[in-house]
């Protein structure tokens, strides 16, 4: 089973303002945008993956992430998103929230993160 | 088709810290707070108009907007919100996230603005 | 009625940047983890208490949040969030956005707020 390529979003992948990083929403998709098929804990790994490049586009690293927001289109996949937080996270977490909502089809999962350059905190 | 006006909510349309500004969610009302009836995109080009309103009573401009959380009622506006988005940001876009969340009937989109004061970005 | 203890999330309670506090999303439990049970104005109140355990934490006080985005469960509850909001913030009241979302069982609201230590705005 393979997903169709999906049309990127008309916005950048962050904005800068200060130290202060603002992501637009990722998702579990590859290079060629097309999502990411199987296991849901593959989509969250692909849309972590996609944090971590803009992360590197912005000069950031994943350590420098202060919040995820996680949007799960269906919350029966909650432990799942946790058992890939851990992998990701694995010493310093972020903050994070994380709440069922619509999300555009086939996705299962959309990450909203706010990072900093700044390392003082 | 009309609709009855709604009742502001008790909270103030932004909160200043610094550069930063960070708005309450603003939807399709016009001046009485009536909501928009009609088309989805009219409904989303008076929400927009509010967020310009807010960012001139605080005194930033539409291209401090750094961010965009746009929650929709029903997903099948989603062409419809991106026709809008192109229309109001025409040339340098914030970054966004839109997701499918259940919204106070009547309305059909709310958009979460965060903006700065600061053009260094 | 009472609710069994549900496990807290893999993530600390907030995050500072700076002036900055992030905080994780917020629910109504007592200090074991247990959900608070009955009206849902109760469990509301809870979770701002839980709110505030944390800005302390921070060194941070409740005239120090500039925005809360609530989630709720049912949209039938707003206006029993809006009883609770008034009596919390009878003053100077920040920023805030209100969706329906789903939340894990058996919570009826979630709060997601951001702070700040500086109190020059």
């Amino acid at each position: 089973m393979s997903h169709d390529a999906v049309t990127p979003p008309p916005a950048p992948t962050f904005i800068r303002q200060g130290d202060l990083l603002l992501l637009s929403g990722q998702v579990g998709v590859d290079a060629s945008w097309r999502p990411v098929a199987g296991a849901f804990q593959d989509e969250v790994r692909a849309a972590f993956a996609n944090v971590r490049r803009v992360l590197a586009e912005a000069g950031a690293r994943p350590e420098q992430i202060l919040k995820v927001t996680a949007y799960l289109a269906d919350l029966g996949d909650f432990s799942g998103y946790n058992e890939v937080w851990i992998q990701e996270f694995p010493e310093r977490r972020p903050a994070r929230t994380t709440i069922g909502a619509q999300l555009v089809s086939p996705f299962r999962v959309e990450l909203d993160v706010v990072a900093s350059l700044d390392d003082t905190h």
